[in-house]
């Protein structure tokens, strides 16, 4: 969750304003894990980004980002999936705004499974298939497609951070993978 | 739900078994409300078949039917929406198998809002965005696309039968729209 | 909604602060349907509470307030069942933070379904069956409990503001009642 | 899942007749995840009975079993709870019909996650709180309270049969306690 905020916010607030908003208000995020389904509807792969972390090491990610002032929670998810995965990628937005799990993130580790040095974060999530071309934007340096059935056992999930491996976990345990 | 049961069915009992067997088993039912959606996800149509009711009147109905044995859920949701809307209506069947809600259908009326006078049936009920050709089948009249927000308020949702009605509406909430 | 934020935020901001606060982030809210249950679980009744707007207008209106800094959804949803119905209501706080729907309010009716002059508030909302003496507290008036299967039908619903009857419908829906 | 429906069907059916049964439809089921929660609503423990498998085996099980012709999901939920914890364990099944997930089980291994020899069984799961006193009933040697944080990562799940593991994690993810 480390950088795409701050690009986000970049274009609103002044990084000493947006710090300041931060120790005073839960922050409205989003989560979205990004999926290729089979034509009949169930998840064949799960796409992770690659890109360094704000502490300068290699990461993976899903998509993640703020909520802006104004801006309804569908506009949210369709701005971060074109932020992260490009403009062709032609996401399938869910049809329903209630998430398949809300992460809570906090500053202090241990508060729930999920933290954030920056802020208190209440993020809602959801499982977002992806049609067309998706490609690594920005500071992402690449996009990989892991096969759902064995991304739960792999080594992969390690790599992510701030609890994010959890809320894959969980996606791919409401969508009756694991 | 009348008829297209008895289609699923004819290739696999005798009416008279089957309407043995639903004197003794609740029958596993899916129930999908086809939806058009616009390109930020959110419903924009809902789609209704015309047909003939088992009683001989002109019904509205969304598409429904039972489960077969070894049948997967997913299977049978894509089957009866090809049986229901064509082969080239390319259903996007979700890809969670929890459903938004379950109706038990009962052939006592009042013991829940649906009634089937055949059988006690347990559905799951499914949204379903249509993105292809959608094409009324077999028996059905006609399809006809509806606008999602007048949906709710229009007179039309009275000539569904046996609670489907509710089922459309429990639909229409859960996607955000009522 | 009117109210029960500024309770809430008195202890922490000054009101022009808060104001302030509202113009630049989305502010995350919880509302919470007060219900008191059956043996066997099924909804029988909707606690709705009855006081003062912030126009001067007396309307009814569901638990509601904002998500603290660094408090979690759990203490939140607790923290306001007990700000409104008192230190007896025995809340039974859900056991999964997945709501049954989100609501958007903007402050710019039409937006969403969902309106909130002061701020655009991002409300997750559960159903919380209270198992104790829930009493009004503060400003609220008065604590009515209304028969679950006849509220959606009564005028009661009109007298609650910024589209909460949608909530209290969407609640009804999700749990079987309409 | 397999003694609980022989129970349930004996004062029904001849085995034979519910054999023949099995071969020709689905059977819904209903499985629940016995747990108790803290003042807040947060599951602490999860409730695992210990029984003879149909094999002769020792094993953990959830509460698991059929929807007999007739009754409501609410209905069966309570009877086999109180068929296998007790008429004290006062549980309290959830406002909404919506499981939180549901379990495919195939005679076929490798179908689905979920395998039952006797038949194809559609199952809605559901998280059920405690709230009494809960006693292993019948056939059951022990009803076991496992700390809910701590049962993801022990071995206690690998004693459960035909999937229900999964179940028990599912249900921990939905939670959010995984």
């Amino acid at each position: 969750m480390t950088r795409t905020a701050v690009d986000a916010e970049g274009a609103w607030f002044e990084p000493d304003r947006m710090a300041e908003l931060r120790r005073q208000l839960p922050i409205p995020y989003i989560d979205v894990v990004p999926v290729r389904t089979d034509p009949d509807g169930a998840i064949r792969q799960v796409g992770l980004l690659l890109r360094a972390s704000g502490e300068g090491r290699i990461v993976r990610a899903i998509v993640s980002g703020r909520v802006l002032v104004h801006e309804t929670l569908r506009d949210a998810i369709g701005r971060h999936v074109e932020k992260d995965l490009g403009p062709l990628a032609m996401p399938r937005i869910p049809v329903s705004p209630v998430p398949f799990t809300v992460a809570e993130y906090f500053p202090t580790p241990g508060v729930s499974l999920f933290t954030d040095p920056r802020q208190h974060a209440i993020s809602l999530a959801y499982i977002v298939p992806i049609h067309g071309e998706a490609a690594p934007q920005e500071d992402a340096l690449e996009l990989t497609w892991f096969d759902a059935a064995e991304l739960a056992g792999s080594a992969v999930l390690g790599e992510l951070e701030h609890g994010q491996d959890v809320i894959v976990r969980r996606a791919l345990a409401h969508a009756g993978l694991i």
